[in-house]
């Protein structure tokens, strides 16, 4: 399957770093429905670099354009596909890489499955810049998702040790428009604040740090997802885990859930409005892979940026030799930030997937 | 999909807890491979409860049957069903549970899932049980593995917060049998016998506990994997969440990975005997979504088992009111520990998946 | 994916003609759907062989045992597992067949693909017995059809030449009952004596025949099916080729719609009690791979059974050099007639997973 | 699935007759894998139309854009993305299409399934011009598996009822070459006349005619494929049923199959060179859905082009009233001389990603 994932909506995502162009085809797609372009390039510019020094100074336009499955401003039912073309690169920075593989990156393995075929200027078909179709296809579920009353949020849970405030028991569409309207998307702007210093304090020290992006859906009808390996937990970590440097997912308490005692993670249900509730929602919306119809909430750890300006020690494969590698060109000190609209929108689209599916199990 | 997973070994999971039987499909098992049913029943084990305070008092003799796909100890092509008849249940302790629907576990989507048609005595098919055969088509893929020189193991990291001592950067095939053969499957027995406490503590407050499980691959060559959402960590997630009870998974340094600089986590490329490796493994193995030659490195968390004898609070949902509940029957205090086979087993049966697809990336 | 077919719904089928079990996973059914088991034995037997002298003289009792998925009657959600025990065969009649491959059967591509592992007695799992499972699936899938509208019935198109009568443009339930009552599932009686006689006649001559099955499906909504590659021909066609000694197939008109005129093979569009219907069904209910809410039509060819007692030339293997062949054992001079419940069954399995998707169109 | 068919080696088409571009991406693809241009587009241009009056006079440059994939002329492994920009449209022909569906068009079903949101200018996504791009891909594919011995060929085995001579036994691929350079793909140039007679002659009548296509491949190893509904036909089935106006598939003697008898229809096994071969290949390369080694044969049948420019009786949906219909426009009146090379692409797709896969039944 390689570049894509759904079942009943497939999004298959092309292009490399330095290529002509990225794009991604969208299968599935209900037909009828609008697609707001100014809506959705606000937000693809979230997740766009070159706004400050937080993030690399690379600058992408990332407008993109459509070439079917979109005709006056509606989805048609064939699949759309839109391109992002490539500009401001600068391909002579990464001469060589693909014989000194940079350390943390997929030089090394690109180069073992594909030979010196693979394109990894700019990290190739492994660049964060595939995220940029990512959102396209995910800003359009989260549009559709949002006139059914299902609301996609996320802000960035962590940034090298420094914690954001969680997001409360049910979040609400308010709140995740607030957090995407900030140029840092934290629920603590103090904490923000404290963010940003570590950053640029990396970017100082020719360094780079990691983070955790918390994401939540609510309007989730119960009974979605399917037992075992086609839950919702295995349908979004299939997604999530291809976003370039995530290596963690967890769902509700997550990992902490395995140092909490059975009575403090069970989540009692309860009467709300007449309606069954849970009173805390340690289990992220799900048990037994299937929606509870409490909000989702799940969060992606990110590892810090692999390029580094401090040289590194790597193999020079022609000859043999350990040698060391100093990275050229503009890198984030951090991607956390610029991936929060990412998980925000691969989330969407997996539940889009799943609502279009609905509950099947009884007929 | 629901209770199956793979792409060329297809792995279908059935049965429900108190059912007549439970079992499993394997298809797209390559044919001659020699099936050692001693070592598989000693794998099996592992998982079995009833031996000690530390799990549930209920016997499961879990002794398959092979209705197909083995002859003469050896697999033949065609798809192999493994079937474990049920026995020793106390369905009666059961009864009701559909109208109040125990926190934490999954009456409560089964029952909108699939209304009152849902088999939900002792967990039904979302049993922890359902590891059983899972477990046989796992142990099937270690021998296979091996035979390959291709070695999974799995030991104890965590229980309550108490943790066990890390594998090595390169564990050996001899250590991970070592732990295999322990009675709590642990590196340092010391942590194992505080972890033992707390478990037995749990248990005498009417309680439960959980724990992670970490998960290595030695002996996988390079080049396994495709990018983005059929990498190694996409597909062994799709798998793993479906182990019940899993609500994070992290690969290599994980959400530690998130606390990291960039100078900290890169792993080096290195000379070792003249071949590529890494001086550490903070990758898990996998750079890009495809293996490195390093060990892959995972965990899995689990929850609490949900199951525990204090009152909690519920809603019957006949009537609509909240109520308390007091679950009977007999339960584990924690099913971390009987859960390490299981991770191995599914991770072997996904490695055997990708190792039969090779790595096409060049013909 | 080799032995399994179904999105939603999967049927995943397993055994060997001679091995322990046969045996049907069915996946993905809905909850709470009676399964009325003497309706179920009825469907059954209709492929049962052994009745008479126009099928091999084996008797195969074919009564299923469930394992799992059905609860007092009802289905519960869970996969279905149903088992039929094997019995009745005389293994010794294939003794060496695996060294001398017998013409037109799978025994030497069973060879190349699992070496002398193949355990190909009577067929192995490429055997006609394995449809016995698929009518597990599919008799259960026709119930959950019929109790909805959709009603789905063949009869034998034609044997060695001969033809029967068509179905008419709108076949009723009624006649799919009547033909699934006979003891020669023909609409023309006197056709199906011709029929019968040719068979019996290539039995005297040691040689077999084949035949052409047509199946019908009445009540399908329109707009079931997406286009090109998941039309609903596509899918037909990925099931029903799995159906042993399957060759060709064909929709509506099929192969003589490439002898017609374009104004000769259009369905005029009309109105129908109000409603939009179609004067004629060369399309076979589907256009654009999409139903139109006229009758599905399809016919499969059955090649002739490829076991026939006359001498065949073929090559030993373990010398390389060229034989004569007589196979031994007791075969059907013809299967056609025997295999018009299993299309019923693949058609019923498909057309209920597609139902169970839905028109996703829009949402 | 919808648009997208294959396994390792995926093909997803994207576009609309009339909208901005249509294309396809091809994920899977081996690196390193020289793409000729002019022999593509050579390829190419055998389906183009406004050739001469056996088509429509529609022009079609059909030159496609590659936007990523491809790198100084070699693929790279990272997914290729072709376009093709549409032009030359006449969309204003098709006004109100949409309320009075054309008979044999897929106008009234995607008019079910999309509304009025559909987009069927042309045929939109369902219009035979998607086959171009599905040729970008195959000719692709047909290039690499040239590389490895193996050779596609196809050519028009009927058109109107006239019959071209069938492929020979072994067919090599100079005759597949030499097919493929005539501007009218048969072997028989007679019966090629008589049936371009037949094309004009139904042509001066406002009418169509339609046609099978007969295609082979040659070099093919023995052992690809899986049992039952993984075989060689069944993939090859569900990619084929996806060209527009395909209403029939066979393999071998097909249809004709159901006629002979056993002993007329098996293949004596035999020694070639001191290779086993058939002597016959009523199998058309395939025993148990796995290939034989002897040479792949199938045959389409496509149904006459739809457009037809005589009146034509439909509903007007808005007033759901019957009415006439006239068609105007530039039509093809046959299409399956155009859908030689189409049949050839899907066919060499679907055998690459074979190929790919290998024979993993021993491993």
């Amino acid at each position: 399957m390689s570049s894509e994932f759904g079942h009943l909506l497939k999004i298959s995502v092309f292009g490399q770093s330095h290529g002509t162009a990225i794009g991604v085809v969208v299968d599935g797609l209900p037909a009828g429905e609008a697609v707001d372009l100014t809506e959705l390039q606000a937000f693809l510019d979230r997740r766009k670099p070159g706004k400050n020094p937080l993030s690399t100074a690379r600058k992408e336009a990332d407008a993109p354009t459509f070439l079917s499955g979109l005709e006056n401003g509606m989805t048609c039912g064939a699949p759309l596909c839109a391109v992002i073309q490539n500009g401001d690169q600068h391909s002579g920075d990464y001469a060589g890489l693909t014989d000194t593989p940079r350390p943390g990156h997929a030089d090394y393995t690109a180069g073992i499955k594909w030979g010196g075929h693979a394109d990894m200027r700019g990290g190739g078909h492994f660049s964060g810049r595939l995220t940029a179709p990512l959102c396209i296809a995910g800003g359009i579920a989260k549009q559709i998702l949002a006139r059914r009353g299902v609301f996609v949020g996320a802000h960035l849970k962590e940034v090298a040790g420094i914690p954001d405030a969680p997001f409360p028991l049910r979040p609400s569409a308010e709140l995740f428009q607030e957090v995407a309207a900030k140029a840092f998307p934290v629920l603590d702007d103090g904490a923000g604040e404290r963010m940003r210093a570590a950053i640029l304090a990396a970017r100082e020290d020719l360094d780079s740090v990691g983070g955790i992006v918390e994401c939540a859906a609510t309007g989730l009808p119960a009974g979605l997802g399917d037992p075992m390996f086609d839950g919702v937990e295995n349908r979004l970590a299939e997604a999530l885990f291809g976003i370039p440097a995530v290596k963690g997912l967890e769902f509700g308490a997550g990992f902490d859930a395995a140092r909490l005692r059975g009575s403090e993670n069970n989540d009692p249900f309860v009467l709300d409005h007449g309606a069954v509730a849970a009173e805390s929602n340690r289990a992220g919306g799900i048990l037994g892979g299937i929606t509870t119809g409490m909000p989702l909430l799940l969060r992606a750890a990110f590892k810090p940026t692999p390029s580094i300006a401090r040289p590194q020690r790597t193999v020079r494969l022609s000859t043999m030799e350990e040698t060391d590698l100093e990275i050229r060109g503009r890198h984030d000190p951090c991607i956390a930030h610029r991936a929060v609209p990412v998980v925000e929108a691969v989330t969407a689209a997996v539940l889009l997937d799943l609502l279009l599916e609905g509950n099947h199990g009884t007929f």
